[in-house]
């Protein structure tokens, strides 16, 4: 069994990776970007019979600093 | 107009991030964890017209390392 997890910044965090990565766009030569927000994509292979409690429990003791963060969590058919 | 960048890495690679993040999982009690992968999710806000040749550029150019790396793309409906 395989889960997505989505972690992003709450609205209003301050994102530096974000910024860096806005800047070194612009650096490039790409105009046209307005706001750039970094977040982390963790794929899981599970054990079947994983459940959504198990894998909220890892979000929210690991995955994701829930003060700051927001998790999303996508099970991906097998 | 946003989009959103789906940076993953190609299979085979080395993951150390995925590995560390799967050792934590471990020691905190969480068993039926097989596999963990890391990978990096970029929000961006860009001006309206900007074409998906431009969003692949800026994938190719800085934000995923096409030697290691997948990138996708998703536009994501204003």
């Amino acid at each position: 069994m395989k889960a997505r997890v989505y972690v992003t910044l709450k609205n209003g965090v301050l994102d530096p990776q974000g910024r860096a990565i806005h800047h070194a766009l612009e650096g490039l030569g790409f105009s046209g970007v307005e706001d750039v927000r970094a977040g982390k994509l963790i794929e899981l292979s599970l054990a079947d019979g994983t459940s959504d409690a198990d894998i909220e429990a890892m979000c929210r003791k690991l995955l994701a600093n829930t003060v700051i963060e927001n998790f999303r969590i996508e099970r991906i058919a097998a």
